[in-house]
């Protein structure tokens, strides 16, 4: 991606903050304009911007040739509500987590003048997303399409986040609770549709196309989203810290991680015994314990495996797609996370 | 309002709730739709409901004729959907506030096995409003219209909800930062719009009326809204708590109330420093202290004043509406609000 598009994107994101902090559905003062501005600023831009980014790289892809000026603000604004998204779900997230540190900063809520007031900035942030998208789409045939769609895709990510929830309390009394259908439901719900689905999905809208004749991209992109996801939960434990940028805790944190799930699947009763006992606990011994087991399992074996066969079957689905266009779309979202370290 | 339409409502709940804990965007099991089930029971259906049942009146009296099933079905389910706005803004507030008790029961987040996950159930809830308007209203043609108005009562809420926790917190260091105009400000955004403006103008939009020539309309309705804030300010102070339900705590919490705005107002140098001395104070004799200096200022005298220039003023702004249906709509509210005790 060129760095002449980054600029370009976070042009607009200085553009839609103006327009949301002169809102005219509400009347401003400086104390709440400042709060928003500080609250957007902190949160919004902060990330790698992978997900926003994507919705533009996408649409010209599927266009196929230069864009206009206003195809590139529209296809950024698209790329902006899907950051907004998901710095909604992050501020509340870190809430339910109890997280201290979040991008290399204290997270929102942990800011000594904004503790639990951190709730309703989440809400403010969700709110942002249909300001935004009326007033740039209201005129647009695929406008309601496109409520719908993050409508569709917030409620499958809360759902999601819910099911994690409910199975870490569950998994802490009975860790066989764990298992490969419960961990793709938790993926595919509180990851894949949000961050694969929705920017291809934004893109396509925006290209006018009906998004009832894309279940097979839809396919793709959830089944993409459970691979990247089952990377993450790898490099939690096998990837280096100075490479990955934190120290993995799934462990500690009683996770339901694919590691854990493949452990349970390839234990014997001894090795079962052994994970119950130390699964989900701070102290090193334990965590020393478990992540002997997976070495004893060849868990990263297990993984290579998996990597190797997931990347062929999603390009020999990709390559079956009639357009060559999507197929373009699918593969350089494929070519970005295949063998990632990070 | 009768019974049946009371249980014909209820009815309507256990449908949409049935519809929301199959819904195919979503791969339920047992357990969490189990624990779906529980929260919307605990915390959808247990208010006074007037917020949706007035959809209900709203939509009769400007038809003027007996409603249809299929009329009655959607008005209740438009009535749900400000039920379960409502039920997302009180379980989310009441974390924010620390609240203990709700409805006469501990609050959501209070119960043990819920907690921080009261932080996802509120979006949860807040996520079912656009999976019931979906499912029943995706074919109409003022379908984008309601979800535009769903999301801007919402985003304005929210909006009321930042400058009363902003304003709070400023206030706090400095009680003459409250005034009257902010005060207006606050309850305006805060409760008017989704519980006045609101359940009339989806009647409306289901009447297949455009908002765009009601702002009349709105005006009255979130006038009446404030006048009925400022009863409840009025009643956390000097109400009956046998007849309330409740016993008052807007003193102690350093509320922005109408009261003390109005004191501030009318108060000498030597009463102004009593209240910057005692206001916010939880000690009895502190708030005692408030109250006898509210007593002193005929605070009660002031609020009946108000309350019939209000009463007068609303009339006028009602009959100088051009529809007697409309109208009629209008004094229904108004009826039910004036001189309330509770």
């Amino acid at each position: 991606m060129s760095s002449d598009l980054k600029s370009k994107f976070l042009q607009v994101y200085d553009s839609l903050k103006s327009e949301l902090i002169h809102d005219p559905s509400f009347e401003f003062d400086d104390d709440s304009r400042q709060w928003i501005e500080r609250m957007l600023d902190y949160n919004v831009p902060g990330g790698k911007l992978n997900r926003g980014l994507s919705v533009v790289d996408s649409y010209k892809l599927l266009k196929g040739e230069e864009l206009t000026d206003d195809e590139v603000f529209l296809s950024c604004a698209l790329g902006w509500c899907i950051e907004w998204l998901q710095a909604y779900f992050l501020v509340l997230d870190d809430i339910m987590d109890e997280s201290h540190t979040r991008r290399g900063q204290p997270c929102w809520f942990r800011l000594p003048k904004v503790g639990m007031i951190a709730v309703n900035d989440g809400v403010v942030l969700r709110n942002h997303i249909p300001r935004i998208l009326k007033k740039h789409f209201r005129g647009k045939a695929y406008y309601a399409d496109l409520l719908d769609l993050f409508n569709e895709v917030e409620f499958q990510t809360a759902s999601g986040q819910m099911i994690d929830l409910i199975t870490t309390l569950v998994g802490e009394k009975d860790l066989s609770k764990y298992s490969l259908s419960i961990h793709r439901r938790i993926v595919q719900y509180k990851t894949s549709y949000y961050s694969f689905y929705l920017p291809v999905a934004c893109a396509l809208l925006m290209f006018g196309e009906n998004l009832d004749d894309h279940v097979q991209v839809k396919n793709v992109l959830v089944e993409m989203g459970t691979y990247f996801q089952v990377q993450d939960d790898y490099l939690d434990c096998f990837g280096a810290p100075e490479v990955i940028g934190k120290i993995g805790t799934d462990i500690e944190d009683f996770k339901c991680s694919w590691l854990v799930v493949k452990a349970l699947e390839l234990a014997n009763k001894e090795q079962k015994k052994l994970l119950h006992e130390n699964y989900g606990r701070k102290d090193p011994a334990s965590v020393a314990k478990v992540k002997e087991l997976y070495n004893t399992l060849n868990l990263q074996g297990v993984f290579e495996d998996y990597e190797n066969k997931s990347h062929e079957k999603l390009i020999k689905s990709i390559e079956s797609h009639p357009s060559k266009a999507v197929q373009a779309v699918l593969k350089s979202f494929l070519g970005k996370i295949y063998k990632r370290q990070k």
